[in-house]
């Protein structure tokens, strides 16, 4: 019946106040209330329907990409919204367009890196978008390698101009979103040049097209990219190419806060420190941390709803068959899919102080702290991405076959997702910058210099390579002392027996060459400790609510207690515990499992998804899944009619015999 | 160039003869002849061209399937082709439709379980495809669990027909792929019901369709179940629903084989041992494991030439920079890969052996291996279906951001595979049964009845359970000897662990249910054993060609050592091995992927993939990668004209601030 909460039954079930966990998860009460209200105005708002996408050409996709984005302006402008306000809308939205690279991109690089001048003259045609820029670093042969890029911009005395040029194929510009049909300028990342000496990549702000018709200024051959992974997904965004035959800009479009070219063309660093910089990244990455919680949470949201929904074997009689969600295999995949989405989400917000606080140290010329937080986000960036990319897909797979369905909302969700791992830093390239900070703090071990925020641990060095860990029952495994000291134990001996391993090698180069998966596997070990004490110290803290904070320590420790089982290797190995602590560690997280089964839909009711966000059959707040399914088939438009096209020309002659003479 | 040969580079470093091996992979010099020329037959036939798939919508595609189907089927016919030519000639057209299930499914189930009668009518039919059948099995609310579809077939001695009805919503059969729109026939399952009797699930040929206009007949309703995951991928296939109401087919029409319904009404099991039916499951996934080996070496193909075509860093003073495939963390990648794709050939290979001699035994009465034979291959479906749908979106990450373009061929192979996961037996519900054999294996230990084939290794339980391994240097782990008893150590060790478990609970079966997780993982450890010991085995036959068996055991033990680094825990925490020996282990596979990296083109061109098969710019046999990257975006509709459609409507009012006299 249209109406019904099928899943009502499992709501009473929960033993929390939901309320207040929603709360907790949005992180402010003020937080919570903006998330709501936008999302039910998008969910609200035809313009903004989505179901539809599966079935749209390239061309109308992007056409409708436009429609809403330009819709979302109006209301922003019109209602008006604020800059919090903004940008949930369009995080609603859940269209990737051209919005997200002008906002995200192009107006922080400008504010990032350009003169009070240049930002006094640009910040304020972007602010109203009588500009709309996008962000062109990444060439055809050159991603993660920035160093590497080969457009060039040569500064020509006798015009006082850059002559931008992409010297072979190699250098297009390739990937840039908005580039391709949208943007009417961009921030290019190009090799300056001057009298001849390279003096390596640096940002220019550069017109692109017309703005009068929008064509492609002459020297700029321009286009998008193609086809990309999913069906909607990320086809709705106009990533482009983009190739310069010696086109000129002004000098003063160079952004000059941290160097400039005089009118003579010398070469001048500016007094700005080039720390300064880092602070976006640490930004960047941040929120590419929240991005994953949110994502892990829909994925789970869907899965768990459909598992509760979902009913196989267990009767012998035609009776009624057992949830899905009850069977152990189940829960064991997807309770620490629902725990990491937490743990993120926890660890988000712990980023969101660091950024603060690293803010703050900069603007005091205090650059002790960045390289520390530097290492730690790109971890937690790549740790977070590759874990939920993984997981989303999980969760596609919980769903059984269902879950290959468009209207899943799971294929897409994990097509968009996916390149979470690649953007802003590739996982594994990350994690090597993460090795590569841990060597060095582990050779500053004993010199008097102690490692500070996320690496302070390593101070215990002496302790922590020879504890022996004192868990003796099940229980134990719920003490966050000894659970922190587990892996405390585990990152340092892993980090210290890279260190080892490296001092072999005469050459320390060719060393960290060979044992770059080793590096890696050490770098994880250390983002793993980090998210797992950052959710310890989240329940440290003042928790509101009936219920909630014991919810959460479930989830943590599942969370926590899962890592264990799936690397034991490195547990084991590096003597952090004995197989007989491992068992009981399996024992306590089966226990756990059971504590979550009764609350698990309320924990995903939790992160206040409404059915146009999650935009999926199986994932219905209702549970009214089977009668929605044949709903969405028959929008089809394979069942426009009844024959299909085709049958004439094909399937006749077939099965009546007269292929001779059909023409195929 | 275009003709150049940007990898040849690559092939010169080969140290065997690549044609040799090409030959073992194919399994034999036919096979290989069989498969090159029906390769090469589609590749260059206009008609199967298949790079413009992303671009077409839903009907155009279904259209072009069409197509090409009956142009295939006009060929094989015209030609004319031999049953073995058809088949690759079917599988080289690498698009998803109705002639997979008609061939694979329908035709099987009809003579499978067909009495000679039966056969004789309706096979000519099919074979001449005279009509076209399917298979419906799944319902919209009952996958795996067949016992309970709900779909019924009721007897009705007045007319002496069996009216099949549709009894409620989730009874509606869901996914039988060529249902929705081409099938004129089905094999459907229902449940028998006579004089008021439930006789449990049989299967029923059924027309659908009129054979003069195509419509659905009176008292059926049909369609396609809507989009899948991904762009292009199995969106070319009609998976459909289906719903009876009251529709009557004679009673001649129940697949009378094992049993059959008399004129009376009455139900009579024949003489028939059910045990046969096993025999086409052991076949089908005999062919899964079969498809497993050439998807995932697909993936590896592409990526690997993908990654000796890429660069990245290692240069300082943009010199040339260095070739992706020689940094560890990508071999520790990519070459397990591609040792999997080697080995879930042989372990295939074996499979074909394994179905040859089940089918005599059958034939001669002997149900006694059936069990171990049925474990076996669910299990090895399940394994390598899984790991290979992760390797193909591993290869898919290793290609970087390109990887994540339609054209890179990956997203669409992904899509297209991972059904394999679910379809014939959901993979964890597979590892279930698997364990339930070890269970009853290990609870027999020492009851006189000794363990046969893949599980004879548990009959040395006394001796496996207490040894410890020998493995003293990092070369020990090229010993087959060694290695094959560490892997038979956690196997057994594992399994008993898990017996032991279980005898705590009072119920069986509640034990089972709480202990789920940990079978499954003894279960996977068992099927890994089946595959290192099945390549050992394929090592020590005869291999002919230049250093062409040499290679193989390095992939050998890649295969083996990536796993034990893999599945550390397992191994440490069953004493299978010590830290140290680990860490040898971890050495050898170093020293293995240096052996392989001179190699790794030339293994992956023995897949004697053609381009269009491949349907990859990255893995293109010439290493021709970024012009034809440019190539491709042209082809985007998107690239059609210079400003896009949109622009009047949406982007110039909004860049001209007319924002509030637009309608949008």
């Amino acid at each position: 019946m249209e109406g019904d909460d099928h899943l009502a039954n499992e709501r009473n079930k929960a033993e929390f106040n939901v309320d207040d966990m929603k709360i907790v998860w949005a992180g402010s009460r003020h937080a919570f209330e903006v998330s709501n209200r936008m999302s039910r105005l998008v969910a609200s708002d035809p313009v903004f329907e989505k179901s539809n996408r599966a079935v749209m050409t390239r061309k109308e996709l992007f056409k409708n990409t436009l429609r809403k984005s330009v819709h979302a302006w109006k209301l922003i402008n019109e209602l008006p919204l604020s800059d919090d306000e903004s940008l949930m809308l369009r995080h609603f939205m859940d269209q990737p367009g051209f919005l997200d690279l002008h906002w995200r991109m192009f107006v922080p690089a400008i504010k990032g890196q350009g003169t009070e001048e240049q930002k006094q003259k640009w910040l304020p045609l972007a602010n109203k978008m009588q500009i709309i820029g996008c962000y062109a670093q990444t060439e055809l042969g050159h991603g993660s390698n920035v160093q590497g890029l080969e457009t060039t911009a040569t500064f020509d005395p006798q015009t006082d101009q850059f002559i931008l040029h992409s010297p072979t194929q190699t250098s297009s510009k390739w990937w840039p979103g908005g580039l391709g049909k949208v943007s009417t300028h961009a921030v290019i990342y190009a090799r300056l040049i001057t009298d001849g000496k390279d003096h390596g990549v640096h940002g220019f702000i550069v017109q692109l097209r017309n703005m009068d018709d929008h064509s492609p200024l002459p020297g700029i051959t321009i286009g998008d990219i193609g086809v990309k992974f999913g069906n909607g997904a990320y086809n709705s965004m106009d990533n482009g190419f983009l190739m310069f035959d010696k086109f000129c800009i002004p000098r003063d479009q160079m952004l000059m806060r941290l160097s400039k070219v005089t009118r003579e063309g010398k070469y001048v660093p500016s007094d700005v420190p080039r720390q300064l910089m880092y602070g976006t990244m640490v930004s960047v990455r941040q929120t590419i941390v929240s991005n994953a919680s949110i994502a892990m949470a829909r994925a789970v949201c869907i899965a768990t709803r459909y598992s509760a929904v979902r009913r196989q074997f267990g009767s012998q009689n035609g009776g009624i068959e057992t949830q899905v969600i009850d069977y152990k295999t189940q829960q064991n995949r997807l309770f620490p899919l629902l725990a990491s989405a937490y743990a993120f989400r926890f660890v988000g917000e712990w980023l969101k102080w660091l950024y603060t606080d690293v803010t703050q140290r900069l603007e005091a010329s205090d650059f002790a702290t960045l390289p520390e937080a530097h290492a730690c986000t790109a971890g937690l960036k790549s740790m977070t991405t590759s874990a939920t990319s993984d997981g989303i897909e999980e969760c596609r797979k919980l769903c059984g076959g269902h879950g290959y369905l468009w209207c899943s909302g799971l294929p897409e969700l994990f097509a968009v997702y996916v390149p979470a791992c690649t953007y802003e830093g590739d996982n594994v390239v990350l994690q090597l910058q993460v090795a590569r900070f841990l060597m060095k703090t582990v050779s500053q071990l004993g010199s008097g210099k102690a490692p500070a925020g996320t690496t302070a641990y390593m101070g215990r060095a002496k302790h922590l390579l020879q504890c022996r860990s004192s868990i003796r029952k099940a229980e134990d495994w719920l003490n966050p002392a000894m659970v922190l000291e587990t892996f405390e134990a585990r990152a340092l001996r892993m980090a210290v027996s890279c260190a080892n391993n490296l001092s072999k090698f005469e050459n320390q180069e060719q060393g960290f060459s060979e044992l770059l998966a080793d590096l890696v596997e050490a770098a994880i070990a250390h983002c793993q400790l980090i998210v797992v004490s950052k959710f310890i110290v989240k329940l440290e803290g003042e928790i509101k609510g009936k219920g909630v904070k014991n919810q959460l320590k479930n989830l943590c420790y599942i969370y926590a207690l899962h890592l264990i089982h799936k690397h034991l290797g490195d547990f084991l190995s590096t003597n952090s515990i004995t197989s007989e602590q491992a068992s009981l560690a399996n024992h306590q997280l089966r226990s756990l499992y059971t504590q979550v089964r009764p609350n698990a839909v309320a924990l995903v009711d939790a992160f206040d998804y409404t059915d146009h966000y999650l935009g999926s059959v199986l994932g219905r707040y209702d549970g009214n899944v089977y009668p929605k399914l044949f709903e969405e088939a028959l929008k089809d438009p394979l069942n426009d009619t009844v024959v299909p096209d085709g049958y004439h020309e094909y399937i006749r002659p077939l099965i009546k015999q007269h292929l001779r003479s059909a023409r195929l």
